[in-house]
C-alpha cells in the first residue's frame, strides 16, 4: 500500500469527526447554490461544506458552521464537479501541463487525462517519466495514459525509444499513470493481424498487465464496425474507449459494444454534434458517452474555454445541462474508476465548479481540493513554472544535412533522363489520411525537381533520434506552397524532422535550423529565416512562452506562411505533421520512405 | 499477477484469430433473439456469437457461423445478460452455496454476491474460506463480501471468532473475495462513535487495505440521513451500498448522496416497491439502483424464482422493462468493477438469460460461461455436492445446559419474594427491531416465573463457541408460544444458542438438543422432541437437505411449532434469531445479558 492511501484513511477519519462530533465545523460552506447532482441527475438547492481537501456533505450544512468556517454565498448560481477531459495531449497545444493547466482551470476543468505518446515516440520510458514528475506539481488533477507501443508501425518508422510490453511495470505503477492510452497498434485492424501479428500478442501482454495492477486501457477505432470493433476492444482487454468516433452509425455501434465513446471536439476535429444524435434522437443511455478535447490550440483555450465550452456546444445540440455535465464527470470518473473525482459527495475530493449562466457555462469560481484556485476566468493561485531536465530538452540526435541528403534522385541515375513518374501524397485538408496521386516530373542532374505548376513538392522526413539516420523522400501534393521550406520536428506520431518546400536549398536550410534549435518549427525562404519557434521539450512543447505568448507566435507564424510563402492551405504546421501519421491511410512518409499503409510496407516513390 | 490474469489474455488472443481469421468460426449462436441491451437502454434484433466462455460479438453472425458452430433458434425470445444477486446469504436460505445455486440458476441468476458474516462470527477466517473454497467448483459465479468486524459489538457479545482489520489481508487476496461487506461497526453511528471509537479506526483500516488492492466495500445505512449518513459513507471509504433503505425519501438521500442502493426484495424484507417511486414519481437517474435478494428462504425460490421474480415485480411498479434489468447487471457490475460481467458485449463472459415472457420474466433457457446450464427451469448440468471439514461440522463447543444455568434469578435471593418487575423485549412482527417492555411477574425459590397470560417468556442466548461460557437472561414479550421451549443455533449475529419457551425444563432440553445436533433447530414439548432440524455447517446450513427438502422441512417445522406448541407468531425461528441482533434497536440479548442498543450497554433485566 502506498503512503498516499494511508493518508487517505487518517483524512476519512478526521471527516468522520468533524461530522459527528458537535464542536467541530467545515472549513468552507458553500451556501445556498442550485447543486448539480450528476448522480441522480438533478438540480436542487443545497450547500456543499467541505473540510481540508474533501468534501463534508451536500445538503443542509447550516450546524457545520462554526465560528471559523469560511462562507462562500453562492445563490442563483451553480454548484457541480469540476469537469474532468478524458483524452487529451498536451503536446498538441505545445504547452507544458503547466501552462496549459493555466489556462484550463479557470474554466472549471479540474482534471485531465493527458496521452504522453508524443513525447513517449521522442524520449521513451525517460520522457513520460518526466511529463508525469511535472503532474505531481500541478494543483489540478494530471493522469497519463500512456502508449504501450511506440513506434505505432515498427519496423516501418524509426522513433527514439521503442515502448513495448516490457516497459510496462516501469509506467503503470505510477500512481499518476491511469493506465495504456489510446492503443494504436490494432487500430488497422487487418493489415496488423495479417503483417505483424506478434504486435497483437505484446498488446495484450501489456494490456492483461495493466488490468492485473487495476489500471485501464483506452482504445482507437476509427471506422470499425462489427467483427473489426469486436477485435479492437477485445485487444484493448474487454473495455476500451474510442475518441475518432465521428458518425451517429458508428455512436451507436460503440455504444451497443461497450466502448466509452469519448466525443472528441478538439480546435479542428469536431464530432460531438454528430455523435450525439444517437442520445438526442435515439435516446440511447448515455452513461458511456463522454467529452473530450484531444487536440486543442491556445488560442481556442483563451477565446472559448475548455471542457466548458465543449458542454456549452453540447447542451446548443438540446441535451439537458445536467446530462451534458455527467458527460464530463461522472461518466469518465465511472470509465476510469476514479474513486474520489467526478462526483460531490462525502468524502470526495472538494473539485468544484460554480457557474454563473447554465446555458453558456460561465464558470464564476473554481476550486480544487478543496481550495480556491480560479475566480471569473482569473487564476487565483501561483503556479510556478516547471524547468525540464536537459535530457528532454535535447532530442535532437543527430547532425545538418547536406544538398546531397535531401535530393530525390533517379533509382538508376542516366544524365539523359529528362521526365521522371512519381508518387506523391496528397494532403487533403482538416484530415488525417491522405489520397494516392501521381506525377510526371522534370529531371535534372538526375535529382527529381519540383513542380510549382501542379503542386508537388519534394517531402521529406529525417530521421532525428540518432538511431537509424535515414532520410525518407516522396512527394507532396496540395500542400500550395508557392516558395521556400517549412521544417517542423513535430512529425506524428515518431516526430523525425518532417520539411516539404518548393526548392531543395531552402529545405536543406529549414532542417538544418530545426535542428540548431533543438526541435521547432522553422520556415526558410530564399536561404533565410521567415520564422522560426522553438519547441525544446522533446521538440513537441514550448519551454519558453505561456499559453497565450504560444497562441500569439503560431498565429504570427500562420500569417507569415500564408505571406512570405504564400502557402495556401490553412494551418499548415498541423497539415504537415499529420503526413507521417501511419496509423491512417493511405499513402504517408516516415524515415523509412513512403508507406503504403493498407499493405504494411515502404513502396518506392520513383517509379521509373 | 495470478494465473487467471494470464489465462485471460490468451483467451483474447483466441477470440481475436477467431474474428479475424476468416477460416475460424464461433462455438455457438443464439440466432435472432431480441437483444436486451443493458448499456444503451434499447431492445433489438441481433445474435449473440459465442468463443469458448466468452462473447464473440452480439449483432450479425451469419459469417461467424461455421460447420460445427451450434446454432440455437431464440427468434421471439429476449436475450440479456445473466443476472446478478449483488446482496445475499446463503445462511438465510440455511443451504450451501451448491444447494442455493441449484435452484438460483434455472431462474437466469449467474452471480451471486453472498455475505458469510454468520459463518464469519461462528468460525471467523476458517469458516468463510471453507465457503470460498465451495465457490470454486460452482458453475455460475459466486463472490463474497467479508466481514471487517466481528462480533459486531466487541464487549457485548461474544463470537466464535473475533474478525478485524488484522485479517484482511488473508481474507481479501483471494480472487473469490470481492471486498468488505456490510459494514456493521458503523450502522448505529452515534453509540459507536460515543463508546467505541477504536472500531472506527479499525474499520477504516480494513477499508483503506481493501481499497489499496482493488477491493470494494458495502455499507448498511438503514435509516441514515445528512450528517450521519455521510459519516457511514466515509467509514466505508466513501462508496458504498445500502440494502435496508426502506422509504422513498431515503432512497433520494442516499441515491443524491452516491450510495448504490440495493433495493431488497426478500423473502420478508421488501423494500423496492417503496424505494422505487423515487424513479418512477421522481425520475432519478437509476444508474445507482440495484435489486438484491438479502434473505431468501428456499420455498420461495422454488415457487417464485430468484432475481427473475424481484425484476418481475420491478416491472409491475411501472419500470421500463430493461431499465428493470439494469438493476441487475449493468448497474450492479459497475458498483462492483466486475470486469466481464453485467453486459453482453465483445470478449464478455456468455453468461445469458433467454426470457421466453419479458413481463413475466418467464427464464427459457440460462448459459454460463457460454455453456448451458438450465433450461426450462431444470438445471441442464450436473453440480456435484460439495463436503465441508468437519471443523466447520462441529461449531458448537460447550457441554449441555442444566436447569440452574437457565433460571433466571433474582439479584438478591431471599425466598419472602413473591413478585418481581422486569424487563422484557418486545418482538414486532416483521421487524429486525424491538420494543421495550416491562412486567411484573411471579417468583417461585428466587426464580422468576413465565407468565403465559401477559405473554412473557424466559429468553436466554447461551454461548456455543468455548469463548465466554455465558449465558445472558432476559424475558421475551410477543412470541405468543403457549407451551414447550425452542431453540437454535442460528441468532443474529453471533449465532449462539437462543432459547425460549413456556418453562425452564424445556428449554433446557431443547438447548441441550441443538448442542447434541452440532447445531440446529429444536422444538420440546413436555421434555420431548416435537421436531429439529440439524444445520451442522457451522450450526446455520443443512449438510443433508437439497434445497427443496430443506423447503420442506422448514413448512413441516412451522406447522408444527403452530399446532403443538401453539406459537401464534408466523416464521418464529426467524424472528427468534432477530431478537439478539445488536445492531439495530431498541433492546436486545447476548451471550452477555439484556443490551441496551443507543447505550451500547448491558442493563439488568431483574430491575428489583
Amino acid at each position: 500500500m502506498d503512503a498516499g492511501k494511508i493518508k487517505e484513511a487518517i483524512q476519512w477519519r478526521k471527516l468522520i469527526d468533524t461530522l459527528l462530533d458537535k464542536n467541530q465545523y467545515a472549513d468552507l460552506v458553500l451556501q445556498g447554490g442550485y447543486f448539480i447532482n450528476v448522480i441522480t441527475r438533478e438540480i436542487y438547492e443545497a450547500d456543499v461544506a467541505v473540510k481540508g481537501e474533501r468534501v463534508l456533505l451536500v445538503g443542509d450544512a447550516h450546524d457545520l458552521i462554526g465560528p471559523a468556517t469560511e462562507i462562500v454565498d453562492v445563490r442563483g448560481k451553480f454548484v457541480s464537479p469540476g469537469f474532468i477531459d478524458s483524452h487529451m495531449h498536451f503536446e498538441s497545444a505545445i504547452l507544458t501541463a503547466t501552462e496549459f493547466s493555466k489556462l484550463s482551470i479557470p474554466t472549471g476543468t479540474t482534471t485531465l487525462v493527458a496521452d504522453p505518446h508524443e513525447i513517449g515516440n521522442v524520449l521513451g520510458v525517460v520522457g513520460m517519466k518526466a511529463m508525469v514528475e511535472e503532474a505531481r506539481a500541478l494543483p489540478n488533477h494530471v493522469f497519463y495514459t500512456v502508449p504501450c507501443l511506440t513506434p505505432d508501425a515498427p519496423g516501418l518508422e524509426t522513433a527514439g525509444y521503442d515502448v513495448t510490453s516490457k516497459d510496462m511495470a516501469e509506467l503503470l505503477n505510477d500512481p499518476y499513470v491511469q493506465g495504456i492510452g489510446e492503443i494504436q497498434g490494432f487500430s488497422n485492424v487487418h493489415p496488423v493481424f495479417e503483417h505483424a501479428s506478434e504486435l497483437i500478442d505484446d498488446q495484450l501482454a501489456s494490456v492483461a498487465y495493466a488490468k492485473s495492477i487495476g489500471k485501464t486501457v483506452e482504445g482507437n477505432a476509427p471506422g470499425l464496425f462489427g467483427k473489426e470493433l469486436a477485435a479492437h476492444i477485445i485487444s484493448g482487454g474487454t473495455h476500451v474507449s474510442c475518441h475518432e468516433t465521428t458518425t451517429k452509425e458508428e455512436m451507436i455501434e460503440k455504444l451497443r459494444y461497450g466502448v466509452s465513446v469519448f466525443m472528441r471536439e478538439g480546435s479542428s476535429q469536431r464530432n460531438m454534434a454528430e455523435c450525439i444524435r444517437a442520445i438526442t434522437e435515439e435516446g440511447l443511455d448515455s452513461r458511456r458517452a463522454i467529452l473530450v478535447s484531444d487536440d486543442v490550440v491556445p488560442e481556442d483555450l483563451l477565446k472559448y474555454g475548455h471542457m466548458n465550452d465543449i458542454v456549452r456546444r453540447t447542451i446548443a445540440q438540446g441535451v439537458d445541462p445536467v446530462e451534458a455535465i455527467q458527460m464530463v464527470t461522472i461518466n469518465p470518473a465511472t470509465h476510469f474508476g476514479f474513486q474520489d473525482l467526478g462526483i460531490l459527495a462525502p468524502g470526495k475530493r472538494a473539485d468544484i465548479a460554480v457557474i454563473s449562466d447554465l446555458e453558456q457555462m460561465t464558470i464564476a469560481q473554481v476550486y480544487i481540493n478543496g481550495k480556491k484556485v480560479a475566480e471569473n476566468g482569473e487564476l487565483t493561485v501561483d503556479i510556478p513554472s516547471y524547468t525540464y531536465p536537459d535530457t528532454v530538452k535535447n532530442s535532437i540526435k543527430r547532425g545538418p544535412v547536406t544538398l546531397a541528403d535531401l535530393h530525390i534522385e533517379l533509382n538508376h541515375r542516366r544524365v539523359s533522363d529528362t521526365k521522371a513518374n512519381v508518387r506523391a501524397i496528397e494532403v487533403i485538408p482538416d484530415q488525417n489520411l491522405t489520397e494516392t496521386r501521381e506525377f510526371r516530373l522534370n529531371v535534372k542532374n538526375g535529382v527529381v525537381q519540383p513542380c510549382l505548376q501542379q503542386d508537388v513538392l519534394p517531402l521529406m522526413v529525417v530521421e532525428r533520434h540518432g538511431r537509424s539516420n535515414k532520410i525518407g523522400k516522396t512527394f507532396l501534393h496540395g500542400f500550395k506552397l508557392k516558395s521556400g521550406a517549412i521544417a517542423e520536428s513535430v512529425a506524428h506520431d515518431t516526430h523525425n524532422i518532417i520539411v516539404t518546400g518548393t526548392n531543395y536549398e531552402d529545405m536543406v536550410t529549414a532542417v538544418n535550423r530545426v535542428i540548431a534549435m533543438q526541435g521547432g518549427i522553422a520556415m526558410i525562404n530564399d536561404g533565410k529565416v521567415v520564422g522560426d519557434l522553438p519547441l525544446r521539450i522533446g521538440g513537441l512543447m514550448t519551454d519558453e512562452l505561456t499559453g497565450k505568448e504560444a497562441s500569439q507566435k503560431i498565429a504570427e507564424l500562420h500569417l507569415l506562411a500564408k505571406e512570405e510563402l504564400g502557402c495556401g492551405i490553412h494551418v499548415p504546421f498541423m497539415h504537415l505533421s499529420f503526413v507521417s501519421l501511419v496509423t491512417s491511410p493511405k499513402w504517408k512518409i516516415t524515415d523509412m520512405g513512403l508507406i503504403e499503409v493498407d499493405k504494411f510496407e515502404v513502396i518506392p516513390t520513383v517509379i521509373d
